[in-house]
């Protein structure tokens, strides 16, 4: 509940740009996956940091819970308002403030998308390789610890974000980090909010690191003859320690629903796509000995796509993998599982949640960023159908175990929001109460996405 | 003060491993610059996670400070007891406890140093990349965030610690990260850990990323005719991107330092020292590139060191070069600057930082690891003289105020210590609270390091 006397303060530090439309709230009350529509008691879009303190402040007087939002499109219900109050939409904050070219990093507002960043940096020989798939904003990839298909290359949003702009609970304007390359002046704040799922405080500004446009990209799918092969196939190739900037996954129900859904007619096998960056010199060299893994492995003659806009195709059906899944059942939800092993543990973990998946009534195809040693399954659930959502969570619980027996976590990018906070105390112990030491230290009235990620 | 009953009670969780005996009071007393000495009240000598657990709850007890020790070779004080109490000493933790091949990762005890590791993994292909100089403890880089010549191509402490086991002021055991290569699952407590300085608990474990040693490895040394050039050539390499493995940068003064500490003969000119690893053809590649970087900016034919030992020799030099400076005033100490700043901005802050040592009676070689733009002069001063002491440091507050000013940080690799927790201020502001905060939030009585990096 958001009492009149605050909704008004708020409309006067935002200029009126906060709402209690019933489209605004519903729109804001939506998740991705399974969790149950939860709308909040009103919506705010803030357009300066200077906006966000004063607002922060108005909800710290008010004891109003803050839930920030940047594109609604984490996995794990991080958006949801459970127990109601603001939902911070950053979407008005989605200015590139800054790029320096000569140092290779910019300034972004939150609410900047990674494929307009690309965008705008496109002219720079510049661009920021963290791509999730979906268009995540840049402040909400930053608080999920983001990764996805590139970072077996470039690395995660915690190597990406060097320094953060942050609005804490009681309004006070924090900046991290700097743009030194390195720094040993105290702890390390940056790396402390990036994953903190908005519970420590809001995120004004990012500067980030930048990377050279490659000079030349190759792209290459592959088929194996099993999921072993597959797999076995990519544990050798990251032990060689070929820089590879995608190594990507797909079982075959993922291949088939990819083919159904993208038009696309790939051998009903489990597939490899790849993708190499460099010189021209060094891809080619990477191509020939990836080719000679491959066929260590048994798999098919690759299947190459150099040109920008068969890449583009090619990753637009990676990245829609999801949605494909999703239409194999229509009507259905998903529960999606996110556990991440050393590599050398892929293969056992892969083949151990196959035969999981398969001994269960529910479908659940695999796929990932196995060069991370990380892979989903997509268990799709019948909408409000109580068993098939415990089966899933049974599943998903035995693959966290698998995972934290395997030296693993029970998360690889995705985060914990609602739906992995029970599997916390597995996998930190004693270090998860620690981490709700530092939440009651920078957020003592726990108003920052409060029921989240912390016990 | 410890009292004999504490002191007796350390005695019995430790076996009789605990000391008041003068000698072991006086040398961890020291630090390696300008410190005034500061023997603490007792020395401990913990051999497992069980017995610092057990010894931190005596000390909780009795609140006694503690204050871990590894090789001592921090350059800002942060070993030395100012409040008294317990020092504890970590080389009897000195075992290499896991090396996972196929991972690429091992877990070690903090008491490991870095030398004594690369030699246990040479037989293995790997090595762990992180060269800080001195002959540091794994567990005091992790702590100061060490660097050093590698890191512009292998990263920081910060990017090579993936977990740790610490024992907290109440003698809690947490364990932090995993063995995954990246992970979402909550607040990134082993960033918050790396480069704490021992103030948020005593690290008994560590999870360390490894590498393979590289198939070829080629060194060089190369002279410029004025710094300018010789930082502009750095300058134009990290823009373009080579994957320099090193690249350091050596003024006049410390060029005929070096000459004299170590029998060389190189022209007194500023030099860049610099290595390359990779492929065969790739190493061939990059020097290539390299020259021709050099060639425009009138650097010298490259002195070649392509046998091992002659390398070994070479970086011995530099690692020297502390000493080498230090020789040049006998019975002097020094005050060791540390910036790091934007490449962009890395030739205006070498030459404003040497034409205001030029104008100072101190002598301030200056060096450093520039291709991070991180370099250092070490402004030397007679022991015991307040007026050289007051000014190094007005000139290192300069150099700080400098790298601020430059979007810069005042230590890219020494850490704060006693040393530079008047400039913490002037960097952080409210995030320098923040820390304060989180520190009291995990060691509410103070007790680990206290009066150091936090206000
Ligand atoms: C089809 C699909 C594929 C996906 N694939 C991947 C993948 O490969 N890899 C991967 O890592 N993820 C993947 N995801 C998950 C998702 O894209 C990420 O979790 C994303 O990083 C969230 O960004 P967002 O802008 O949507 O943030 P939101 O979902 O809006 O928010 C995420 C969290 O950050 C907080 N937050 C947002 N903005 C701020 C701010 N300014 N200040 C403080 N807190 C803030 C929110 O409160 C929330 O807790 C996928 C999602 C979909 C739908
Ligand atoms: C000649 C010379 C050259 C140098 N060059 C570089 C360089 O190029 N790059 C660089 O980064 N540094 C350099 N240094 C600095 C130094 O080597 C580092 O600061 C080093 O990382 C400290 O390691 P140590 O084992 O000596 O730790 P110590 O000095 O013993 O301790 C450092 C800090 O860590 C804490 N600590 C130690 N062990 C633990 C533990 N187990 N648990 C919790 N806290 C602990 C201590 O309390 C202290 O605060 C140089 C030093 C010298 C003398």
């Amino acid at each position: 509940m958001i009492p009149d006397i605050a909704f008004d303060a708020l409309s006067t530090v935002l200029e009126g740009r906060v709402t209690r439309s019933k489209s605004d709230l519903d729109v804001h009350g939506r998740s991705e996956t399974w969790f149950a529509p939860t709308p909040p008691d009103a919506v705010a879009y803030p357009e300066t940091t200077q906006e966000v303190s004063a607002m922060m402040k108005v909800c710290y007087a008010h004891d109003i819970p803050v839930v920030a939002w940047g594109a609604g499109t984490s996995l794990e219900g991080q958006t949801l308002a459970i127990h109601g109050g603001l939902v911070v939409d950053f979407s008005r904050m989605n200015r590139v403030l800054q790029v320096n070219d000569a140092d290779m990093d910019c300034r972004v507002q939150p609410g900047v998308t990674r494929e307009q960043l690309n965008t705008d940096l496109r002219a720079t020989g510049l661009m920021f390789p963290v791509d999730p798939g979906a268009n995540a904003s840049i402040g909400g990839m930053a608080m999920t610890r983001a990764s996805g298909t590139t970072a077996v290359r470039y690395g995660t949003m915690r190597d990406n974000v060097i320094g953060l702009s942050v609005v804490l609970a009681d309004g006070t304007i924090i900046e991290t980090g700097s743009r030194a390359r390195k720094s040993s002046a105290g702890y390390d704040l940056t790396a402390l909010f990036v994953g903190s799922e908005g519970t420590l405080g809001l995120v004004t500004e990012l500067s980030l690191r930048l990377y050279g446009q490659p000079e030349a990209i190759s792209a290459a799918v592959c088929a194996f003859d099993d999921l072993d092969a597959a797999v076995n196939a990519v544990i050798a190739t990251i032990q060689y320690g070929l820089p590879m900037a995608r190594i990507e996954f797909l079982d075959v129900v993922s291949v088939q629903a990819v083919n159904a859904y993208s038009g696309a007619n790939f051998p009903a096998r489990p597939h490899l796509f790849v993708e190499f960056h460099g010189s021209q010199v060094s891809v080619a060299d990477q191509v020939e000995t990836f080719g000679d893994i491959v066929r260590d492995f048994g798999g098919s003659d690759f299947e190459w796509a150099s040109k920008t806009e068969e890449r583009n195709a090619l990753w637009t059906m990676r990245h829609n993998a999801y949605y494909a899944c999703l239409a194999l059942k229509p009507g259905y939800k998903a529960v999606v599982t996110d556990i991440c092993v050393p590599i050398s543990k892929l293969a056992q973990a892969v083949e151990e949640t196959a035969a999981d998946i398969a001994a269960s009534p529910l479908d659940g195809p695999i796929l990932g960023h196995v060069g991370d040693g990380n892979f989903h399954a997509i268990l799709l659930i019948e909408d409000a159908n109580d068993a098939d959502l415990g089966e899933a969570k049974r599943l998903a619980g035995r693959m966290a175990e698998r995972a934290l027996a395997m030296g693993g976590t029970i998360t690889g990018e995705h985060g914990i929001g609602m739906g992995k906070k029970d599997l916390m105390q597995a996998e930190h112990g004693a270090a998860w109460t620690v981490m709700g030491a530092l939440k009651s230290a920078m957020d003592p009235r726990n108003l920052m996405n409060p029921g989240k990620l912390v016990p």
